[in-house]
């Protein structure tokens, strides 16, 4: 067993976790890393999850099930309602705008899913890629969020009692897409490897026009980053 | 469709939930219900939201899946880790005794579920049975438990952003278990239709002898109110 300390990261399979990933394993954690299947339609994120983790090096990677898409309704979950496409740029994000890819607390989910795992493993780190500038103005990815979440997992848990000091790491948080994409590729991240697309085509490229893929994309040209996204040959 | 307002009231089919869900009906909510299946061993607690749910005139009853075993390790969840037993009273709950039955972060996981569905149906209450006095010495039934998960709600969803107000109410949460058994009974609840026990005989009846037991029949001592649990006939 590892001597480095224990942490839990929330890994998507897309861009951000896996930067946070990178700084986790560079800080020295030893990493157990948790892939939430939470209804997304776009299951080819767990697929690429796999593939971080292990090009990473975590010491563990589990996937685990859980259908938010009875309790959550989003276009990220529930088939009727359209994923946006070719938004313009400077109205994805914008303040007050939740847009309809927004899953209702899913990230309160799948931290205090974390955070029952960070305690069975005796973890007190817990990492998250959530990032409030190219985050689409979803609530659940601002600072405020995450230090509400680290108030709540220091008196929700046995550690909590016991006088232990619980951290929820957000490193990319104030970042711009460009700037986590220069800071991963410095640390060796393979972005060929992840996926970030909300609408992948059939073959499992992205659509290149929803939010995420605009944010990506424009992330690769600020940064002068090659861009490795494999896009879908759908028209 | 109800004009009342909606509530989501958490409901594991215990005297606790079923009490809080008596005086959500009574405060003049419409009252969607979520049982969580969790990976519990002691599966007569879902039947038992089920009699309750209807009893009590709920809108709408869901019991959700999701299998907490693989990360959070308790003799709730584990077989392998016994149920205490015949644990004298004053042990219960003693400050900063935190026992094998604890479900780690399972509280957070179980509210970060019911405010998904909250949103989904624009309800802006959510109602959790948690105590603390006789709760075992569990860190997430505490009052402060409850104020961080409130603060956490209104930063982690849509209605955090656009103003509104979201509550968290733990009608129960500093009364014995003899308050909570009197105040059930002038609502009306028939609490021979829950169930407590953590370690049920094969015939469903209670142990009698496992903390949630003995708190449970205490509470009946105490209030002056007729026991209607089932035992086991279980030796």
């Amino acid at each position: 067993m590892s001597d480095q300390p224990r942490a839990v990261v929330l890994l998507s399979g897309g861009l951000d976790s896996s930067t946070a990933l990178a700084i986790a394993r560079r800080q020295g954690f030893d990493c157990h890393c948790l892939t939430v299947r939470y209804g997304q339609l776009h299951e080819c994120e767990i697929e690429a999850s796999r593939r971080v983790a292990e090009a990473l090096g975590a010491a563990e990677h589990r996937v685990f099930a859980l259908d938010l898409a009875p309790l959550a309704r989003s276009a990220l979950t529930s088939p009727d309602l359209a994923v946006p496409k070719d938004r313009p740029l400077d109205q994805i994000g914008a303040e007050g705008d939740v847009p309809v890819t927004y899953v209702p607390a899913r990230n309160t989910v799948l931290l205090a899913l974390a955070l029952a795992w960070a305690e069975t493993l005796g973890a007190r780190d817990l990492f998250v890629g959530v990032n409030v500038l190219d985050a689409s103005g979803y609530p659940d990815c601002r600072p405020a969020f995450v230090e509400a979440f680290e108030d709540l997992a220091n008196v929700a848990t046995r550690a909590g009692v016991e006088g232990a000091r619980i951290r929820v790491h957000a490193p990319l948080i104030e970042w711009s897409k460009a700037e986590i994409i220069r800071h991963g590729s410095a640390l060796g991240v393979d972005y060929g490897l992840t996926h970030s697309c909300y609408d992948p085509g059939p073959d499992g490229g992205a659509c290149g026009r929803c939010d995420a893929c605009r944010l990506r994309r424009k992330g690769f040209d600020e940064a002068g980053v090659p861009d490795p996204t494999r896009y879908s040959a759908r028209p």
